[in-house]
């Protein structure tokens, strides 16, 4: 494999030093890129874009090629895991996520099987070394899963939710169903997370989106539990390099020093919680990634210098942050403005690692 | 004025003696209940529900006729006080609010002022008079508000908001601006309290429904802030009782220190975070109320009996804790398991109190 010319982002997830803090913006190929919109209208549909790796490589490379970004994302979706369950997944215009099969009765659930990853998600690992391909060394590669929780919301509601009521409703009634489905992701995320490895992944995050919205105890049994099964699942070290990991429990700030406890090298934070305050509180035991407002960027670029200077100065000096919003950039955002952030984060962060 | 026959609800949120741990139920006059249904139909749209006096007063009552709750709220909508200003609310059929003027332009917000409480909202007030003489001292009645940051994010995008783009654009880039529209609306919502207040409202709770979306400093200045100014300038005895005032940031469990500082006598919680560690982090300063998931009332009465115990253990001996649901009750619940909630609290609590 050729040499990274750019590897700020991995030293930073294992605390060694860098000359400034390396950003990516989660989402950083979708929507509020022109460029993006227009492959997507080539490819007719979102799966579609998804599930061929030319056009998946295209748009994971577009952000790459108009900004100094320091690291690529895998450019997929979380809910391919279910769809290769064969739940049928597929997008009503303007509607978001739907399974035609969600997980209803017991029956379905103790159906679920650990898919053929091979023959069933291929496309990812395709869409990867194609992806590794093109970048020749440019910045690493990150590959992704969505949480075993956060994958379950959608199976069992059949779609995307506010309120949970289905899933939650079977949490709280039928515990031991909710494990079998959470044991079953979790077996799989750690078999499909291993195979992005083996294609190219030099880093893997793990979006818990929706732990936030459990009870302090269900979260830790229903989702952190399944997490750390899967810290321990994968390939940390793949042709002897590290394989950095992330972990991101959307809402989850509260549970931070059980998060640090869970194997992973790096916790992703929304942008409620003051960095400083995180990095006090996990100490050395894992690097932050975060965790800026992703509605700053609606601001003019100079309010947005001044809001990354504010959070480089909360982090402080030294190595282990991984700049980044605190959640995924949003599609009404001008490209200008995510340039700015960028360049501000790289500008500003050279005195924090002299 | 009558004398209270349960005053339980009162006297746990100043933290005097009760003999049972006192429970309502947020949005207990609601759509999981048919006579509710039946009276909206009657109103025909949700608007003149509120402000009617009379089916106001009879959906208020309806729960308590069903359930022994030992507290009443209000029926009304925290978008009134917006109404009031000219804002022109109306409900698109199954879309939730909208506003026909929402706060676009400098020139809007200049204009903002606090509305004529009486003349523009005096519909609120005599529904607050006709539920106490409707009541007769059964229970007391809650009076309640949006926070001005919460109702500012409506203002301001017009309706609903996930992303929060032009409320959080304007905080960002405009700060002053969004501090003209938090001052307005805290001197309104004093006003409109304390005339809840003098109309007969024995309690009065301020939903800051948004609060939790915003990072630790804006919080602090953009919704707590403006809270704080409520609390100094609400009146807090009439006619010779003490008016206790609940606050509740939803999603904002990691401020609640700097919450109890705010002059609240109570706080509310969601269910994310443990009330047993909730009350150790504010000591003696302020009550709570909370916090059990609403989904808990999607399984059988024998977990949500469970549930009920295990926070009741969590909060341990004593008063100072109103029970209730970490956000409201949700349009498909059965009845009859808020009913096996309600009783469970009850039944369950005694201990607690000897």
């Amino acid at each position: 494999m050729t040499e990274l010319k750019n590897d700020r982002f991995l030293r930073a997830l294992l605390k060694q030093p860098v000359d400034m803090t390396p950003v990516w913006m989660m989402r950083q190929a979708g929507r509020y890129l022109p460029e993006y919109k227009a492959t997507r209208a080539r490819a007719g549909d979102f799966m579609t874009l998804c599930k061929t790796p030319e056009l998946a490589t295209e748009v994971t490379i577009q952000p790459l090629d108009r900004f100094p970004l320091d690291a690529a994302i895998l450019f997929s979706d979380i809910l391919t895991i279910p769809d290769a369950m064969g739940l049928g997944l597929y997008f009503a215009e303007g509607e978001g996520p739907r399974f035609k099969k969600p997980l209803q009765s017991e029956a379905d659930i103790r159906q679920l099987a650990v898919p053929d990853i091979a023959s069933e998600l291929g496309y990812v690992m395709d869409a990867v070394s194609m992806i590794r391909r093109e970048l020749d060394g440019r910045v690493p590669l990150i590959g992704f899963s969505g949480s075993p929780w956060t994958l379950a919301t959608y199976m069992v509601e059949g779609s995307s939710s506010k309120e949970f009521a289905k899933v939650k409703g079977m949490m709280y009634e039928q515990p031991q169903l909710m494990h079998r489905i959470l044991d079953v992701l979790a077996r799989t995320v750690i078999e499909y997370l291993n195979a992005q490895i083996e294609a190219g992944a030099q880093a893997v995050m793990i979006f818990d989106t929706w732990g936030g919205v459990l009870t302090t105890r269900d979260y830790k049994d229903f989702s952190l539990e399944y997490m750390q099964q899967i810290m321990a699942g994968l390939k940390r070290d793949h042709e002897g390099q590290r394989i950095p990991v992330i972990m991101f429990s959307k809402g989850g700030c509260q549970w931070l020093e059980s998060q640090a406890e869970a194997g992973a090298d790096a916790l992703g934070l929304d942008w409620t919680l003051d960095i400083g305050l995180a990095r006090q509180r996990v100490g050395d035991k894992v690097a932050l990634q975060g965790n800026m407002d992703p509605c700053v960027l609606y601001a003019s670029p100079e309010r947005i210098r001044q809001e990354v200077a504010t959070i480089l100065e909360s982090y402080g000096k030294g190595s282990g942050h991984v700049f980044n919003l605190g959640h995924g950039i949003h599609q009404h955002v001008d490209p200008e403005h995510a340039r700015a952030f960028v360049e501000a984060v790289h500008e500003l962060s050279k005195p924090y690692h002299t």
